[in-house]
């Protein structure tokens, strides 16, 4: 198979024309579908529907030490839920305070505080700050980049690399006082899926920063989302940060919102002593408390075990692989043409795919004409733009195999007809 | 029965001392009673217990809409569940934004915003303004006071009368720009128990405010929790404030933390569409949506009926009002004798005594000598202080009706130690 790059004028224009008319036939069919959006299917949330007909019974609404979670009280969590967020990430249990539904809102909160109050270390609050930078590994999560740029952070594009955030430019621009933090989903990133390795955990925690309230925003959202037993491995940041004595720098969340019911799930923060103890009273002036209940209800639909955690995420796994093979099954028939390169997850809820440069808004143009929405290109990066046009992040779980099979066909299309186009025909 | 301050020093003195004996006497019974918070007992939790056993299985995970609850989606909350509040709260269905499991939250969170980014009708964020001002009707919610106090507002001391916070000292101070706004609980007020007169909502709608972007925090806290079928009336706020065109100067607030379980409930904000416009963008860049699962859990305990919700507040309003006839009989016992004033609710959760002047921290002192812990002197007023020294708290729903009971009796015999204390004996 020859590369599109390879191809002279003619055997570009003949292999367009019969791309056009296959296309044309995919738009004949009058298609809508979804993939724009990272959300489970309806057989992924039937897996998870044990949660509502846990027994919550009057003696099980009391936590193991006797309180009342029916009453108000325990604003940083149940002991026992945050010893299960402990065992499960690896964490310490006394860093946790298990929050409401969503981590979002956590992360949100969090820099919220920064601006208004500072952090632990801050020699006053960023909004006093001339200005306040922040680092935005691209392609990215929107929403994380959304939060900072509502709170009028400037955000700086920092390259995703195979094992993690570009760190040279990192260290480079950390020395900047002005940089407070750097938005970090650490395993199966979204969109890239790929987990940072070792050395680039460490770079982040022992390098020097120029602010001395430089925070890393470390969203594990998909820490125990593998889709089979051999998953990748991330290393533990705070047992790393430990060791230059920066366990300060990190703000820690993840949630159950991809392992039960989105937004009906539990979230937490995890964060150092100095840390807790300066945001603790903040906390204390926004809530009373959290959903103490729904913290139960989850702990008891794991029977309090990590392992029933672990069996119930391979179920999920096993239905998400199955998506990720069809969309991968079809970029497979691209390989080597040169028009396009793509991730390989192990586990989480994305596929990055990077097509010829200047040709992704292209391929989602062709693709909505088809009856087919992506994530709008540019999304995955700071200010929605994406400066070298080219990637796309697929969302394989939300529809069904036999949609998501109907999708990548067309998929395939669009990206060789948008790289033929690029290349002249 | 003769008043204290008729009383020549002869008799005080030998009241005094045989109340001493008495006071003594309870002392040594070693007691740990808290009538600090206003928490329901656990037979108010255990009326609400059905709330757990709510058969939320496949089917029923499903808004009327068909929309699958258990997946994102829906900021701004459950259709059905907007109409039920919007029945039950007498507001309009499309003014309601359904939040998460805390009112406090919504409120810190909308204060917050306006810090940030101002509200509709800002000039510039409350942040860049030289000083914001705020209205504390007091005694009034210790909470409420934190959050602006939190947020660097100065806070102005307005009194609670009979009928609603003293609207002459409200609209003078109303007519300064730098004041922003000004806490309410309209209905069986925290902790004053009595609920706003018509004429006093209604100036409140109407008043002339210097600030462009005024805001009420109306907490309708109490708005169901009638003791009985003759409850409080208030009047509709949003509909008083239609005539002024006012709309925009509202925030109003309800939750169900005190008709289910406190912590586990569901809280809202309603707000004109020009106020909703304005905030829900950031609202979206804080979380992607609450638990509906819970939302729809609420719904079906309910049958979806503010009938039943009724029956059940009668219900709750039963039990609470046997814990505050313990109380104003305890009281009934110094009326007339010119020490103590208080409420005599007919809903909500607290009973407001002002004690005489300068003696309500020395009656807490003895209190918690006694081994009975009131809410803190002063808590009920902006910065802690209680300028006149005179108001107590009393939350009587969490003791059981026994300590109850034993508690009343140790709070009169203190404010009347007290009282002699200050006439001197």
């Amino acid at each position: 198979m020859k590369k599109y790059t390879e191809l002279d004028q003619n055997e570009r224009k003949e292999l367009y024309q019969s791309l056009v008319v296959k296309y044309n036939e995919c738009k004949a069919k009058g298609l809508s579908l979804d993939l724009s959006r990272g959300k489970p299917n309806s057989i992924q949330l039937d897996i998870c529907q044990g949660l509502t007909a846990v027994d919550m019974s009057r003696e099980r609404c009391f936590s193991d030490g006797g309180f009342d979670c029916r009453n108000y009280g325990l604003l940083d969590g149940i002991p026992e839920m945050k010893e299960f967020f402990a065992e499960a990430y690896g964490l310490n249990k006394d860093d946790i305070v298990v929050g409401g539904n969503s981590s979002l809102q956590l992360m949100y909160d969090a820099l919220v505080r920064a601006t208004l109050f500072g952090v632990y270390g801050s020699p006053r609050p960023w909004s006093k700050e001339e200005k306040v930078k922040w680092l935005c590994v691209c392609p990215g999560y929107d929403r994380h980049f959304r939060i900072t740029e509502t709170l009028g952070f400037e955000l700086i594009n920092i390259e995703m690399l195979s094992d993690g955030p570009d760190m040279d430019a990192v260290e480079r621009y950390a020395k900047d006082p002005q940089v407070k933090g750097i938005w970090c989903i650490p395993k199966y990133s979204n969109p890239s899926g790929n987990t940072y390795s070792k050395e680039t955990v460490e770079r982040l925690v022992s390098m020097e920063c120029g602010a001395p309230d430089f925070r890393i925003m470390w969203d594990n959202a998909y820490g125990v989302h593998d889709f089979n037993e051999d998953g990748d491995e991330l290393v533990n940041i705070f047992d790393l940060a430990e060791k230059y004595n920066n366990r300060d720098r990190i703000f820690y969340f993840s949630s159950t919102s991809k392992i039960t019911f989105p937004g009906g799930g539990v979230a937490f923060i995890a964060a150092s002593e100095n840390n807790r103890k300066q945001f603790m009273p903040y906390l204390g002036a926004q809530t009373i408390s959290y959903d103490k209940i729904n913290q139960l209800r989850h702990l008891r639909f794991f029977e309090g075990k990590v392992s029933k955690l672990k069996e119930h995420m391979l179920k999920l796994g096993h239905e998400i692989e199955k998506k990720f093979r069809v969309a991968l099954n079809a970029l497979d028939t691209i390989k080597g043409l040169g028009i396009a390169e793509w991730t390989e997850p192990r586990g989480g809820y994305f596929i990055s795919l990077d097509v010829m440069p200047g040709t992704a808004k292209r391929v989602y143009a062709l693709m909505k004409e088809a009856g087919v929405t992506l994530t709008p290109v540019g999304a995955t990066f700071p200010y929605g733009i994406d400066p070298k046009d080219r990637n796309i992040r697929l969302a394989p779980t939300y529809p069904s195999i036999e949609e998501l099979e109907i999708a990548s066909e067309i998929l395939i299309i669009a990206v060789k007809l948008a790289a033929l186009e690029k290349l002249g025909v």
